[in-house]
């Protein structure tokens, strides 16, 4: 007997068939005395198909009208998937964002939840039924419709867990569990039993793509009890823990993470004077342009070398910026490489073990893999590399820190 | 400058460039300095796809969650009409029943309208925007989400223009008005200027299908001026006006209506005593059948044949109610027939002038039709007759009454 918030995503739900099979596997639970939140996405394509009518109308759809447009998406499913559990005697009853009310702030396809009622909810739990809740979506005071943004459900899906207190919440995805590394690319890759809150930070943000990221923050802040799973597969998944209590049992780096996504870009020779970070940044983020790595390194004759990456589709509107900061700042000249990869071991275990950080280079060194960047944190190390090289350093990677064998109980 | 309601249905805004085209037409109204409330209806087919992927789940689908389901054709169409709108510099703002809100009863699918807050508008419009209205839908004090039924966005239209006192509410449809009959059946059928709610109602529910029945009631009810026009082509319409002041120069019939969906059924030799229709008609409308015509003769030995019809769709149910009414009273037997149709001349000017009925029963005689049934009221009379002379009753009467030709002014 557990209160547990189930969340399935768009391929989940991508037909009726699907929807189907997930009323099933949702009914086991309720049938073992569990009770269910469930929440969904839009059926695959759907919210694809929604945004494609959008950009025939116009090419940047207004703000307030794209939510009101994508929100349906989800609410197709959660009226499908109430009807396909009633159909198995399951009672169920199905809400909106703004039906519950999901409260968030007013920043349109990106909006923050602020405040979840759980009223309704626990009304319906009482009575027995599964409640099903339209993921990605919420309505600010005023009454208006917002979106999480893409992947918002899972955000959804915690951010519920949290305010119900559940015991669990569970994202299904279209993989068993997290890995220690892309199983495309690693044939040795190997699921993970648990994983600590901040590795998935980590192997998150570097693209390992099974979670989103706010929702791993939002799990982190609130306690949430987190676990990754199959969605039509039997199976323990991945249990993101919050302790750290065995952390000493834990092996060094726990995972390697990659993303082909980002593009670097460098400006030389600008006056080594404060300031001239924020100088640079500023107008790169006055162009809604988001930068991932920053490196500067030791000046020479007062001036320095200054180097940040950006997702790739930003590359030439960052690359414009740049070359009107250079002009600004009497700086030397900015070149940019949208060929590159970034590679990242990620680990509690690093803070504990010294030494990480040359292992990872020297095995990288081993394959005559050149590192053009380098950027730590408490608990990864990521290097940017030539593209080229990013399967081959993965694979190094995997085998150097040992991640095709299982850790020492 | 005037307030006006405009209400689009679902071919108006079949496709984005039909959507594009009607927000042109609704800035050309607004650029005249009109205020307009637009209502619409989901894209066509929309609507039927959202229902068979419902169908796909259950038979008879849950229907509070039909609701939610159906309710996202229109919201899709807000959205995109709001943006079309502000892609042509025409400030606009979407609002689902639920946002508005119109409040219905919690009869869900057929809910009815019980009071709709205008404040959200008045603001809007005070502040130039063309406010974008989703049709169908509303929203129990609960906060369920409602439809009102298929067509249910012309009494959307309706009900708005009834609670904002709105100078006008026009209809836009695929036909440039009402016409005194169907033009695909009588060549010579004519657009009319106007015609009396009264007529209105009873040409709809007849079968004309330009507005629903219930839109009419309720703008007689409420004193809305309601129009008919063609979304694409230019056009006075026909408006449909409150007023009788002129009713001496009308015409004593205004349309041939006619209805091929019904189905009839007869009790034979029911015993003739107080209550019996009660008995016959009290199962039937329990089995959620509509019963359409009710025709009881004068009895003879002690019994009486009573007939009824109804939709053709619920035939069978009918006649399955009917078989056990039969044993229940001690009828002698029962039959049916489905191959019938309804053929009605409509006019206000009937009240006024005697015969109209003998002109109609000789005009079939003449071309040898035979009456299986006849039903009148005020401002109609309606005759049952085989269905493979329908076509040529409807021109034998639109001939009759002079309805080709334009009437004295």
């Amino acid at each position: 007997m557990a209160l547990l918030v189930q969340k399935f995503g768009g391929t989940s739900v991508g037909t009726v068939e699907r929807i189907k099979a997930i009323a099933e596997k949702v009914k086991r639970f309720r049938d073992q005395g569990d009770d269910v939140v469930v929440v969904v996405s839009a059926m695959s394509g759907e919210t694809n198909r929604l945004i494609s009518l959008a950009h025939e109308i116009q090419d940047q759809p207004e703000a307030r009208e794209y939510d009101v447009l994508v929100s349906t998406g989800e609410q197709v499913t959660i009226a499908l998937l109430s009807m396909a559990l009633e159909s198995l005697g399951c009672s169920a009853r199905s809400y909106t964002g703004s039906q519950i009310a999901i409260t968030t702030d007013d920043a349109h396809s990106k909006a923050r939840i602020q405040k979840i009622e759980t009223e309704n909810i626990r009304k319906d739990l009482d009575a027995g039924r599964v409640v099903v809740v339209a993921g990605f979506q919420g309505v600010t005071e005023k009454g208006a419709i917002t979106t999480l943004g893409r992947g918002g459900s899972d955000t959804t899906a915690v951010a519920l867990a949290a305010a119900l207190e559940a015991d669990e919440c569970q994202i299904y995805t279209d993989v068993d569990g997290v890995y220690t590394t892309d199983p495309r690319v690693v044939e040795g890759a190997r699921r993970l039993d648990k994983i600590t809150f901040e590795e998935m930070l980590e192997m998150a943000s570097l693209g390992s793509k099974v979670l989103q990221i706010r929702s791993v923050e939002f799990a982190g802040k609130y306690n949430v009890r987190l676990r990754v799973l199959h969605s039509f597969q039997e199976g323990p998944g991945t249990l993101i823990t919050i302790d750290e209590e065995d952390e000493m049992e834990q092996p060094m780096v726990s995972g390697i993470a990659f993303n082909r996504d980002e593009a670097k870009l460098t400006i030389k020779g600008v006056p080594d004077i404060p300031g001239v970070a924020s100088r640079i940044l500023g107008p790169v983020s006055a162009a809604n342009i988001e930068v991932d790595m920053i490196v500067q390194n030791v000046s020479e004759d007062r001036t320095t070398d200054f180097t940040f990456t950006v997702h790739r589709n930003d590359f030439q509107r960052a690359q414009e910026v740049v070359a009107q900061i250079v002009e600004e700042l009497g700086a030397r000249e900015h070149d940019g490489d949208n060929k590159i990869a970034k590679v990242s071991i990620v680990g509690v275990g690093m803070r504990s073990h010294a030494g990480v950080a040359t292992r990872m280079f020297e095995a990288l060194a081993k394959e005559g893999i050149n590192i053009q960047i380098i950027s730590t944190s408490e608990i990864k190390v990521s290097v940017i590399i030539a593209e080229k090289y990013l399967e081959l350093a993965v694979r190094a990677l995997h085998s150097a820190f040992e991640l095709d064998q299982l850790p020492a109980a």
